[in-house]
């Protein structure tokens, strides 16, 4: 039995997708700046998708901005308002479990002049609202901090931070890395007092290669990057109509039945969590219940390296991640597992299983499976 | 029929793009990062479009990098080499008829503090190695310069001009901007001492969304964009499997049976020529024999508007551009126009038809046919 556990990686794409795609590259495939009706009807696709997308996020459809996945997205919101608002100050906030796109991004500006507060988090992987509050300053101009972290599946309190950036400075800016929160939570940036917020397609059943960033028409933002002044400037180059089609078609088919799917996730994740626990030597790593994200559950074993047992359950066709692994291929000590205490021995015993709205409880069950009849025999070899 | 001449714009995927791009989304999904067996399947995609389009430039593997398309891999490249190199100097080159992704790019270094010499060109829009040579000082760090220009099809002496900017100073960087010569010209930048090139995929029947950048291993640069690092820290950012799959079969389907389908492209465009050359009032810019690009005829058409030319094309469903538009959808007038002296009443009668592999005589026929008759009828109204 196939068992793909690495959702949280990325996830395979859905079948209305993959029709949308094909027919934006065979059929309608013309350049959407193209004034004649080709282009007409290649730019339909292009307002169907920001159309999807305004109205789950309940936002203006000039607010949203197409890129090329995740990691764009969080370097146009965090270096575009950096720049932008560098005359109001130079400091900004993030915490110390965000996403490497995030915290490398943050590194950039450090070089580039700017003062940057690296918030620590409880055993939980919850950001202190203390220390946040203690942060902003007058000249504190932006907050980035994710929504569901990528390794472990804590769940950050958006609207309480928010709430508490606005009051401290009214002036500072809130980005939201949503990447691993969009699709699995119904998020909208104006109730919440988001200013800027990322995604990606491929993490929901999408196309890699797009994602899109909601920039609030009150945001003062630059561009990143140059060109021939599509999507009003601020993202220039040919828009990828097949991506961009793509991942409208992944919101619409993501947030149908949503509730009922995401319950379905949480009853699964309880079930894996109850039963998992009750292995020897498993620590199971942050939150596991319904303040947790539906499709994250992070489990450490005591004595097995993660790599041996990552390879062990490929052997049986199930596929998941040591420690975060949606950054480059060479593991090295994860941040967020270091920042919520987990213990030196099991650093490197932590394995990610993720899953998405396509996993059965069979399938986990007979991951559950495997896991008994590997991990004695793992550790068997450890005593040698 | 159908007739489809707005290729430099962009162009329909071939059959075999389509398919690897579904196998990569659908069968091959996984994140090419992760170190199971599936990661690793997805990452040969990688591999062997990197293959294909090393071998194809005779360049090394590890000297290419993916980008989300052609306004990417010339900010990576421009920006990238020039942010890099500020202590060596801060005077750039460049043209008066570059893409917007390099003049606006220019134009935006130009804020950070560097110089930019912009180059003129001739009638025929070729560039002056006089005015080069008089341009490169100690302190040039980087000369731009595009291989064919996206309006009217001039070639440059890409060999001259490298060769006289590493006579002149060796530590002068040169970057082609190949977007359009690239799948009409074999291109080997070692040879031709080029140290950078950008290619986009949708211009020669591959994915939109999609690009690369030849970065020499000599060439000293910096990210533009910070996150995982993939791709060597180069381009951080989930690969973009389906696309760069798509991106290399292009190049692959590209240079099967080269110069006979470059042979036949000439034919067509000879042709094509000769043919519009005997209507009345009709002016063709720049070079249009075997030392202009194989795929673009511009022509302005006396006492017609661009724009509504266009529509009464579209109305027999032959699709062109005026201008470039391959730019944002706003028509404004072409700076490369005004560069090689267009004469004012005809910089807004001026249209673009570009040629595919697939474009048959007999497309062109019917587009010739299709002139005859619409162009007197344009004028009558002209005159009221």
């Amino acid at each position: 039995m196939e068992c793909y556990l690495d959702n949280s990686a990325t996830t395979k794409c859905f079948e209305e997708v993959k029709d949308i795609v094909i027919n934006a590259m065979t059929k309608d495939y013309a350049n959407p700046s193209s004034m004649h009706i080709k282009g007409v009807e290649a730019e339909k696709y292009l307002k169907q998708s920001k159309e999807i997308i305004a109205s789950t996020l309940k936002v203006n459809e000039k607010e949203l901005f197409f890129t090329s996945g995740g990691t764009e997205s969080n370097n146009l919101a965090i270096i575009g308002s950096a720049m932008a608002n560098i005359r109001t100050g130079k400091h900004l906030i993030t915490t110390i479990i965000e996403h490497p796109s995030v915290i490398n991004t943050m590194k950039y500006l450090e070089e580039q002049g700017f003062r940057v507060t690296y918030l620590p988090v409880d055993e939980a992987g919850i950001v202190s609202l203390e220390e946040l509050d203690k942060a902003i300053c007058d000249d504190t101009i932006l907050v980035s901090i994710m929504y569901v972290n990528n390794e472990i599946g804590s769940v950050q309190p958006i609207d309480k931070i928010a709430q508490m950036i606005k009051e401290k400075n009214p002036n500072t800016l809130f980005h939201v890395d949503a990447i691993q929160g969009f699709g699995k939570y119904k998020i909208y940036p104006k109730r919440l007092n988001i200013d800027l917020l990322s995604a990606s397609g491929h993490k929901i059943n999408g196309p890699k290669g797009v994602g899109f960033c909601y920039i609030s028409e009150k945001v003062k933002i630059k561009p990143i990057a140059f060109g021939g002044g599509q999507q009003k400037g601020m993202r220039s180059g040919t828009e990828n109509v097949p991506g961009i089609a793509g991942i409208g078609m992944a919101v619409l088919k993501t947030y149908e039945n949503f509730e009922e799917k995401i319950d379905n996730l949480y009853r699964l994740k309880s079930y894996f969590v109850e039963e998992i626990s009750k292995l020897e030597g498993v620590y199971l790593n942050g939150k596991t219940g319904l303040d947790s994200a539906p499709h994250i559950v992070s489990a450490s074993f005591l004595h097995v390296r993660s790599e041996v047992l990552l390879h062990a359950l490929e052997s049986k066709e199930i596929y998941v991640s040591a420690g975060s692994a949606c950054a480059s291929n060479k593991p090295t000590v994860s941040p967020t597992l270091k920042a919520i205490g987990v213990e030196k021995e099991l650093l490197d015993s932590t394995i990610r299983f993720s899953f998405s709205f396509e996993t059965t409880k069979e399938e986990l069950s007979y991951c559950l499976d495997a896991l008994k009849e590997i991990l004695p025999k793992l550790r068997i070899y450890k005593r040698h």
